[in-house]
């Protein structure tokens, strides 16, 4: 696991100041890389971590160009932490070459099932009646791709992926273990006290360059379908229910939860643990804090938050007391200022 | 994938207006329905919605029957998201019958397992020892049932679903993939820093016709069972602690937590993302807010909700910091009006 | 299932008050506790439930010894919850002893796969290429160990465990259904409105006795490794970042979400459903309330809180209301504040 400096800028770019011939034999984080190491300065605002890092050689902005050569090998460009990304991909080509393509004799295949070129099937697969696989897709052991589902080219799903019956996942995309896409949406009439369940008829469909962390789930729809848009980002443990449709490059943290039929634009990006209530509309470019409870539609781009400060316990049990009177104190508050006023009238001179 | 008008009323029931030979393709949402579709209006409120729909046909109440019949074909119930509801079940037994029961050759069977007349076991499925299988019952792909586990008649274990061993599942249920029963509870005592294990020794006792989601885990209980009554439905990523006991016809939406030994009664609803602590007791027909936190016992039926209302960034940090002062502004406030107080005495006429 | 109170007390200590012959047939809940059934009291001050209980026995620290002693049979110990633990675990080494180590002749196991002595694998695991299992592990059906992982002697991984590439579990480890170890972390590099993925080419280790929930999630390190120590106990559901460090003998309850690179000290807990963003540090020995959102790293051991406290709707819709403006009411607050003191400097006597 080691690769010359030089080879680095000869399959990503960037100016090379240094001896092409460093030899790098691992990618590490500035605080802790070591002399055979590559590290990253993504802004010129962290310049003064030049000075401790003992990495080999850095990738820097063209701001640091000069002080980053001074104390030794560097990569220049103008994204670092671009770069940084690009150079964790191409790492992991060298590194870890993808396995010649195979179908695990211990798969379960549909007689029906169409796989295109260059699939490989990991053992105790089970691959449904009409499902299509596309060129070069990989999935994993123990994963389950339902009748009539389609995986897209070059799509990955790791181990222990269910993919139900008619779903659609596009290209390139890569689903993490656990995930379930197109189990039922939750939806019951209630009648005489019971839940009479209504059977979910749509689908999933997931576009390209998709990518979805370990046991998070995607409902189907009830009669149209849950939409993912091309190059949505979603982390582990997200709960996305029927109907939802989530625009192009959105990004959700872990935990997530997203009601039914809610609509969340392009480019947001909602934080850890928040909730989206149904039924909602979020604009593209909607940025959601962390454990924010949507409860609202928002029409205007911009950054949204809404929790409890936390705090030491015993403060905490004070404010959150008052807090079940605020309104009180509110009417209270009121009340004072109107006496003021009459004080203030009964008092000023003549 | 086309029925006539007439069959669904032959089926279900209603007042058919119209021609019993107009062919339905699909059931539909009524915003996007075409003329070959069936969508339906739940209440006289939404009436205006019969002018613009392009539905082929719609299921309507009576109170709507003059208007809807004057559009077009429809049928006349008195609660018309229940038809659909039923509605949805019969198109799906029409259009998607079960497969023929069979025992998939891969399937790993204990010898001393006991399956009924009628039971699907799916490629890969693991049966405990001494485990009984009810009539008709399906069991998915990778579905595993532990030793001495029971599975009610006709209730469906989606792929991958885990059901452990002594854990009891009713009749009618279904379970969608990745569902986790019978997992040991969180109980630990603490010695000397450490945390020692208590074993698990109960079991998950859940009844009929409960329908649990995708990644859904429910623990066993410490000595003995967590219990699911009848009729109770839980969405997706739901965490039921040990000991638990949720009360018939009950519902959770996604991401709810349910800690240790908490006592939820019939017919309550849980918003998504809702936590409920442990030991409590909720009375029957309680309604949690989505991502409300209980912590106290609720002995009243009502509805209760306790979230911080989300609002642009900006705003919400200048009223959380306020928020951590809330105590302080009550004690000012009360400073202020025994102030105004003592000025009106000294200033109020003789 | 049945043990004389004489063997107990043989294999466990404490004092037995009462006759050894006495037959045990089950551990109980105090208040459900039948005569034939062993339950605990924890503390002298629920001595009280000594009058109801209608256990055959009990288990009591030395200051009930007396009272216990004339109810009936008891067995008297400085520490009855950490005595009943151990109980838990001799009751169930006595009834559910480890079936014989077996490979299971379903599974999936590269030839380069190590199986130390002992090693039991269930049906339709799969064991990867350089996979070294330690001796006594029990590998569940479905698990998926990958390759160049290791998993140390005497740990369960329960079905459906994934373990990915390069990580590691410690020795006498409890892995329960659902979980995945090593799935990527949430790494991406923002490029023109799309996210380049940052490969994930760190691992996880995890040290020993730790026991981690159903289908919780602990994803591999960016760069260097996600760490979590010795003695962690981590519920169901919960979310690990990236390059998170768990410190030793710390809890977590259900639902909690962890962001990346966040440090948590050891002998923590952190309460269901709460979340701790990114990058902090929480030293030992900190408490984080149930739904309880940490957004700024606590270098003080203690108790923390942060959540809304819940209310009737009603109620809660007036002071949520109100709390939007609680900046607001400072500012009108401080101004009649002013205004007080003005009327009181004009009023008062000369």
């Amino acid at each position: 696991m080691a690769r010359p400096l030089g080879s680095v800028v000869a399959a990503l770019g960037g100016t090379l100041m240094g001896p092409a011939e460093l030899v790098i034999r691992r990618l590490a984080p500035l605080a802790t890389a070591c002399e055979d190491e590559l590290a990253f300065i993504a802004q010129a605002r962290y310049a003064s971590q030049l000075q401790t890092t003992q990495a080999g050689a850095l990738i820097v902005p063209p701001a640091l160009q000069e002080a980053a050569a001074q104390r030794g090998a560097c990569i220049v460009t103008d994204d670092p932490y671009l770069y940084f990304a690009r150079l964790t991909q191409w790492w992991t080509r060298e590194h870890d070459p993808a396995e010649p393509a195979a179908i695990d004799a211990l798969a379960s295949l549909h007689p029906t099932a169409e796989l295109a070129d260059g699939v490989s099937i990991g053992p105790f697969a089970v691959i449904g009646a009409r499902a299509r696989i596309g060129r070069g897709a990989r999935i994993g052991a123990h994963a389950v791709v339902g009748a009539d589902a389609r995986i897209g080219a070059d799509t990955r799903l790791h181990a222990r992926v269910s993919v139900g019956e008619r779903c659609v996942v596009g290209e390139r995309g890569i689903l993490h273990p656990g995930v379930v896409i197109g189990a039922d949406g939750f939806g019951f009439a209630p009648h005489q006290g019971q839940w009479i369940k209504i059977e979910q008829l749509g689908a999933v469909r997931i576009g390209d360059d998709v990518e979805i962390g370990a046991n998070t789930c995607i409902d189907r729809g009830a009669l149209d379908d849950t939409v993912i848009e091309d190059g949505v980002k979603l982390d582990n443990l997200i709960q996305i229910g029927h109907n939802v449709h989530v625009g192009a490059h959105t990004a959700m943290a872990g935990c997530v939860g997203v009601a039914g039929s809610a609509t969340i634009g392009a480019h947001c990006t909602i934080g850890g643990g928040a909730v989206v209530l149904g039924h909602l509309t979020l604009a593209d470019g909607v940025h959601v804090s962390a454990a924010s409870v949507v409860t609202r539609s928002i029409a205007k781009p911009g950054h949204y938050t809404g929790m409890f400060p936390i705090d030491d316990n015993a403060s905490w049990e004070k404010n959150a007391a008052s807090l079940k009177q605020l309104n009180r104190l509110r009417e209270r508050l009121k009340a004072a200022e109107q006496a003021i006023a009459l004080v203030q009238k009964n008092t000023s001179p003549p």
